[in-house]
């Protein structure tokens, strides 16, 4: 069962997604209107995105209304993406195509991350028994590489594949805090939205924070993304001192230490950073 | 290291995919010359399909000659994919966009399966040690969902996201034998490649080889994908008893005894049938 904050949250996930649509097809009927080859490109990326969690297959209707697009260029499209695999027809709706999977895999920056990772994972989650996850920042968010869940954890709304606005995680936080100050910035200027009942949204202690998180190694949540959810991140750092990647624990905030399970965290990342590819 | 054969078998499955990308190409030329959305979706798929595991990055004049469009309208059409985020910039080449590892995420099958099918699968790793595959048919071959390595396990070509074709290996034999004689007829007629030393490559041993994995449960491969491997496989059923996916183990055949461990298999096997939603 999921607290209440932890589906408001998923809620303001869906509707980034749902967003994120719309300001496609803007985009679209605006600058490329001259352009027939960018039209198409943007029409089909639209219909690509319109896709979100738990959609298994949609009609074209849907997708018409999801992406702001006439329905007969919906169905002309559809005809071609379905043609060369991207999607797959079934019954009179369509699902995104398992060479969508297949590309998405070669996608990873550095795949190697993900495969070294694996077995690191897998072990600090069998010693702390709760959920581990290991993060990139893009953008203002970060997106899940790798999940592996604990048997002791609350059910969270990540996904593999899935975003979170990257100031209300730990894992966002402890790659902020080893990242460009540029990075820091787009982030503030998107504006620390509200996700958990702790979510930090004022700048200044954002920064206090992240200046901590870079002496110490470790970031912390605390009821920042999700109520009653505690979580702890450390970088995986690049040669250089930059964040490739985070990777936390989150577990119960009741259940929890969140000081006593960090040196497991920053053991691992450390371990990370030294034998990455 | 990994044994001759192996390669062998790895370049096989690189040329499927340059094979796989110029049939695209051809299909374009000739079927959508009346159709320019038509074109251009065939166009970009191609652009997109050019990638193979462990390319990171690709410049326009290698994208072109591995698609075989021209230049000026690689050129153009990259532009459109960096601008929707399934390409991203790297210097003066590009490679795919992290935005396709999530709409890839979203793309496989009831993903719910390998959600569902992870702890299972870490189980059947720990209790063998070897190397566990979850694996889907598509078409002629088999594609790999998930992969938890093994450390008593060689070092596979197999990855995630991958393709092998599904009579060489045994997760493909173990969903044949429980699929519609069309897709055993399917796979006959692409014509048994041989890929490892010992590849059934005649169509009446395997349709004899077939009949005794639906009787017991359980697919060998022996060298069948490779020198040195054996690997033990067994179908997750639906409602009707029809293979939904296969999970296997996969080890060195001089190590691994196969029906030692093929009781474990089919257990995990049997317990995801049971669990799956």
């Amino acid at each position: 069962m999921l607290p209440g904050p932890t589906i408001a949250a998923m809620a303001f996930l869906m509707g980034l997604t749902l967003r994120r649509g719309a300001g496609h097809t803007q985009r679209m009927c605006a600058a490329e209107r001259d352009d027939p080859g960018g039209v198409t490109a943007a029409r089909l990326t639209a219909l690509l995105c319109a896709f979100a969690p738990g959609d298994e297959c949609l009609g074209a209707s849907e997708l018409a209304r999801r992406t702001g697009l006439p329905k007969s260029s919906v169905h002309r499209l559809l005809g071609h993406l379905v043609t060369h695999g991207l999607l797959e027809r079934d019954g009179g709706a369509v699902r995104l195509g398992l060479k969508l999977f297949e590309i998405g895999q070669l996608a990873v920056r550095g795949r190697g991350l993900v495969d070294a990772a694996r077995p690191y994972l897998a072990d600090l989650r069998e010693a702390t028994r709760n959920t581990v996850h290991l993060a990139v920042l893009e953008g203002t968010e970060v997106v899940y590489l790798d999940i592996v869940r604990g048997p002791d954890a609350p059910a969270l709304p990540s996904r593999i594949g899935g975003r979170f606005p990257a100031h209300a995680t730990a894992v966002g936080k402890a790659i902020l805090a080893h990242s460009p100050g540029s990075q820091l910035e787009a982030v503030i200027s998107a504006g620390l939205p509200r996700v958990g009942p702790r979510t930090l949204t004022a700048p200044g202690l954002l920064r206090r924070q992240l200046t901590r998180v870079c002496e110490e190694g470790v970031a912390y949540d605390r009821e920042e993304s999700g109520a009653g959810v505690v979580c702890v991140a450390s970088p995986v750092l690049d040669g250089s001192g930059r964040a490739r990647a985070a990777v936390s624990i989150s577990g119960w905030s009741n259940r929890v230490r969140a000081e006593r399970v960090a040196p497991a965290v920053r053991t691992t990342a450390l371990t990370l950073s030294r034998t990455l590819p």
